[in-house]
């Protein structure tokens, strides 16, 4: 069933995308966002975060193939968006949207699936003990972003000790204290790539 | 525009409900939930949480009138609604909103606004002073519940000090001394019914 489905390959690629153009965005770079439509990601993945006032940074969610982001699904003032890959997006504009049911039916899954990964990030930000905000988040990469290796799951992408300590309230020295633990219990391995690998 | 539009009555009224049976749930009543589709808040508001195995309770959200939630747009686990008003639903099948482009229509634009409130609340966990946190999540509340009276603008449900400290990782007694200083900053006040108003 259509709503149901984490993603709609056939539908993206046969019927949406026919000529459409591809934005290429090499990593860490920004996004630039405007008012009128959307972003889907096509291949790669990007950040999306909040930078305060501080220049501190809170992370909001990755967006992967699939996902569409943009100014329209959110509130928070300096809002970022950066290619943590090199990043092909496609544009939407609000009026396609409207005018194509089988775009909203995609966009509508594909929403409800980001809405998902916030939630299960609000849901870890809450916990009160720091291991557990972590091993929740590493869970969590696991299941967005992994990769089937021989290992076990390879988190699909390099992740910094302090994106990851953005990402549950910590600091930098905390994450790579707890990821050493985590190692020496044998629950993650990192590759040559500096990829992390869930057992 | 329909998809920048924050509700659409409407058509929720006129082309979607005409018959369809209005479930009615006590204030304080849990909300059933089922795999097979999804509640629409008719009137009334709701609180989405989650229980942690400590008996902890995280705030995840509210659903006023217009707002889906359900199973399908979670990964959470002991996920909760319970009615925080009385509460009167609308249910609709999965097959329903795939047949029905206006449906998916109307239940993306309501999904983008709960991905919006959830982005929200994941940028006010994120920072360091609680004392932030919580001016933030007033202005949220403002934003999503509030009613306008002559003093200001009254948060449409009462939301008591343990209600307000789940949400922003705190305890109660932070709370409460933080709310007491807004009082005497002239920043908020509280009417005979235990509701906030803010200036």
């Amino acid at each position: 069933m259509l709503l149901t489905e984490n993603a709609n390959p056939t539908l993206a690629k046969d019927q949406l995308s026919d000529g459409r153009r591809l934005h290429y965005y090499d990593k860490g770079e920004n996004i630039p966002l405007a008012e009128e439509g959307v972003w889907q990601v096509y291949r790669g993945i990007a950040q999306i975060s909040q930078i305060c006032v501080s220049g501190e940074e809170i992370l909001l969610g990755w967006a992967q193939p699939f996902t569409f982001f943009g100014l329209w699904l959110t509130h928070v003032e300096s809002y970022q968006v950066k290619a943590l890959t090199d990043l092909y997006l496609r544009w939407y504009s609000f009026s396609e949207i409207e005018n194509t049911p089988q775009l909203s039916q995609v966009m509508l899954t594909q929403l409800a699936r980001r809405m998902r990964q916030t939630e299960a990030l609000l849901a870890i930000a809450g916990l009160k003990r720091v291991e557990e905000r972590l091993q929740q988040l590493l869970a969590l990469l696991k299941q967005e972003l992994g990769q089937p290796v021989s290992e076990g799951t390879r988190i699909g992408v390099r992740l910094t000790h302090q994106n990851l300590a953005n990402a549950i309230g910590t600091t930098r020295v905390t994450v790579t204290r707890l990821l050493g633990d985590f190692q020496r219990q044998g629950l993650i391995s990192v590759d040559g790539d500096r990829h992390i690998i869930l057992k």
